[in-house]
């Protein structure tokens, strides 16, 4: 992970001085590099002993920097890990440029390992991942949206790139197609399982876990799971308190403060936890065929990482 | 290039319906898809025969249509080719998750050709072009941009992805490296020639020429080369003229007005077309060495095509 570090600051220079300022921003942050340890621990699986893992690795994180970038322009988010959101300083220009710099990055790192299966999987990645973000776009502020329609929207903007992640390590470093097929779906339920626990501390963490402001996702008119629970469960007049919320904005202190009592009375909080535990185990399942090795029990404990967050 | 348009349609599909919706927006607007048609003329030359010289044109549309979408965020645009902007229409958000969708498309293509070469092209492309539009940006509203600052700037936003264009199509139909070197130094000449044919229209053309609004460049605070020169050639009170415009926003239409006759006070246009002239002879120049053949005559079309605007 030392050598993905240097290699995310060395790849992220330019001599465009306002490239490395924000990429190192974010990148310096504090985030949890989940993800390239994701590639690093699943090649390390497999014995492989090249460096082109680490290439991979930091490509898979650019992409993830990338999607944050473009993600605070979206959502005109203020803040991102705690700190004001890149575009809060130097604006939604640099933001959206700088991450067309990085995913451009990305691509030329991949391009080095030579791996044309690997540049297959995560460029098919980028693709699902901004058709997962364009998707959420549609059904935000729409409360008929269904559990299904919200799970379809983190499949691809969430676990396809745990997806990938999981999956290049398998492929650069030779293993079998059953392999990489476990591993992918290793990746998938994880990243499920990781989004899902996002969405509940958003309604009951506290700031500090999270790195945004709790209540973002309602102050945004985002549809996450723990909305769904409870409006589903909720009778005419919580219906239309959920509507007004999410669909009219109207959406200040005291709708969140309802919210969160709505969210409590329909056991929303604790089913959604109970789904992503789910998820947990059905990624713990897809890594039992695989021998145990110190890459398995790291990927065992992101999953309990992941999950551990909510307590 | 009937096969390209198909294959343009067909990946800019997805189930997500606004996708197609924007993209097709944009790509169905008469663009002049200048850039795939390198990629398909510099293959002809070399009697390819495949269908992979139509990936690679589309993933270059692609590419060029991805910075289109973020361009008008970033400009805070209103009109592109003679329409509303999409991010008039779907907003800036889905503007930017459709140009990324369309950036994943591109990679996918390239990977589908299996042409490693091209893909560290184009992966190159993509990093250069995002830093030339971060460098414009630094640049941006900075009276002291020189001319050698700004053709470093549009060498990358523009004439970068007329490079790979062109270099991709005799990388597939596997010429020779001399061959590849003098199309890539065709594709980069005429990019610059290109675009200071469009800084000068902004100046001296009319709407329906452009496609956007004259004097867009002048309001968004661009420093352009027909601006470097009045500014240089200007005196003191001309000089604090165009910092005013250009550094704090002074810029209504009488502004404008007068920026227009002090350009055309010290040549600035006549020197900026000369300048294109020269990039447009460097450009016929590079394809000397190359045998006589349709898809090169066809290339020479082009650089006359774009010059012509002017006219």
């Amino acid at each position: 992970m030392e050598r993905v570090n240097k290699l995310i600051l060395s790849k992220a220079g330019s001599d465009v001085e306002m490239i490395p300022e924000v990429a190192n921003h974010l990148i310096s942050s504090g985030g949890k590099r989940l993800r390239p340890m994701l590639t690093l621990a699943t090649a390390a699986m497999f014995g492989y002993r090249g460096d082109y893992h680490v290439y991979l690795a930091t490509s898979v994180e650019f992409m993830h920097t990338a999607t944050l970038l473009h993600d605070d322009v979206v959502d005109e988010s203020d803040m991102r890990r705690g700190k004001s959101s890149a575009r809060m300083i130097w604006g939604n220009q640099a933001s959206v440029l700088v991450g067309d710099f990085l995913l451009g990055q990305a691509f030329r790192m991949m391009v080095e390992t030579g791996s044309m299966e690997a540049l297959k999987v995560l460029s098919n990645a980028a693709a699902v991942i901004a058709e997962g973000e364009v998707l959420q776009l549609s059904v935000a502020k729409k409360m008929d949206t269904t559990e299904d329609d919200y799970i379809a929207v983190i499949r691809g903007k969430t676990a396809e790139l745990f997806a990938a992640a999981a999956e290049v390590g398998p492929i650069i470093a030779g293993a079998s197609d059953a392999e990489r097929t476990a591993l992918r779906d290793y990746g998938m339920a994880l990243g499920l399982a990781f989004q899902l626990v996002d969405d509940v501390l958003d309604y009951g963490g506290s700031s500090a876990d999270l790195g945004k402001n709790v209540g973002d996702d309602f102050r945004e008119g985002k549809v996450t799971m723990p909305v769904i629970l409870a409006h589903q469960r909720g009778d005419a007049e919580e219906k239309a308190f959920w509507r007004s919320a999410i669909e009219d904005g109207e959406n200040d202190d005291v709708a969140l403060e309802k919210a969160r009592r709505l969210i409590a009375k329909h056991n929303a909080l604790s089913d959604s936890i109970s789904r992503a535990l789910a998820y947990g185990d059905a990624a713990r399942a897809a890594l039992a065929p695989l021998p145990m090795s110190t890459g398995r029990h790291a990927l065992e404990e992101v999953i309990d990482y992941c999950i551990a967050r909510i307590s």
